[in-house]
């Protein structure tokens, strides 16, 4: 039952989530054993303006 | 002090959401004995673009 | 597909995990349409050293 | 290696973001001793709609 | 910037999770153009009885 | 209604949490207008095992 919170600052095509998501529950499998229809991934997309490093908005100038 | 978040693939109207939340803050209190005042829910509606189950997008042919 | 997690300051008992757990999910299918076996919960008990509300530690004196 | 992520009903104009994120890394940099550059902050404006508190949506009437 | 939660019901040994985190970290790289340093991975381990499918916490009868 | 989780590597003393809570409660108040007994904050103290970064697991030799 393994749940899978992916989040990146800026944004991603579909195609890239598609195999994200297909690798990361092919990982989860081989490596520990977790049946792939078990598996659950999300993505969430972060615009610059709301993440931070370092104390400064990614967005910064 | 419960803080419950809950994520859906697709959308909600806001009746389902203010149904949801009477409902799960009941069960806190009842089960739990969390005074109402003290339960906050936040909702997430997820696109089938961004949930992923058993390696393939939800919203993949 | 649902996941949701649910934090409460302090423990809870196996029992009321069991009854929280029933009664959450049976919301999402009466309210949401989800089927029960989509649902997935996680249940986080963090102590009161971990959980600061209006600035101080609930187990604050 | 801090990750902190601050959720808000309602929204953040820019520049609170931006004073949120320089002082909550400062005050991990001031109180525990992480380099600045190491924190990760992200924020997510939650619309009323999806924010319950003692059981009603914030947008209730 | 990506950050990763990943939840697992049931407990992972120490290499176990290396070869996840190296895994998943290359696939973010790969993929998504991530540079390998940027990217922050948490694991949490569930206990059964804190992870409920379809109603029922993991540890049932 | 803000909810704020913060994550760190190792952890932290009862004396740094309180403080910590104080100021970022603090800083909300005084930034976002949020009124500090609106404000809840969750500490998660996450062993060097379970936190990676660039794909190494930070107790790594």
């Amino acid at each position: 039952m393994p749940y899978v919170n992916i989040k990146v600052a800026g944004s991603l095509t579909r195609e890239q989530k598609a195999k994200i998501a297909a690798e990361v529950t092919d990982t989860l499998e081989r490596i520990a054993n977790k049946p792939k229809s078990y598996t659950y991934i999300t993505f969430e997309e972060v615009k610059g303006e709301n993440w931070a490093v370092a104390g400064d908005l990614l967005d910064s100038d």
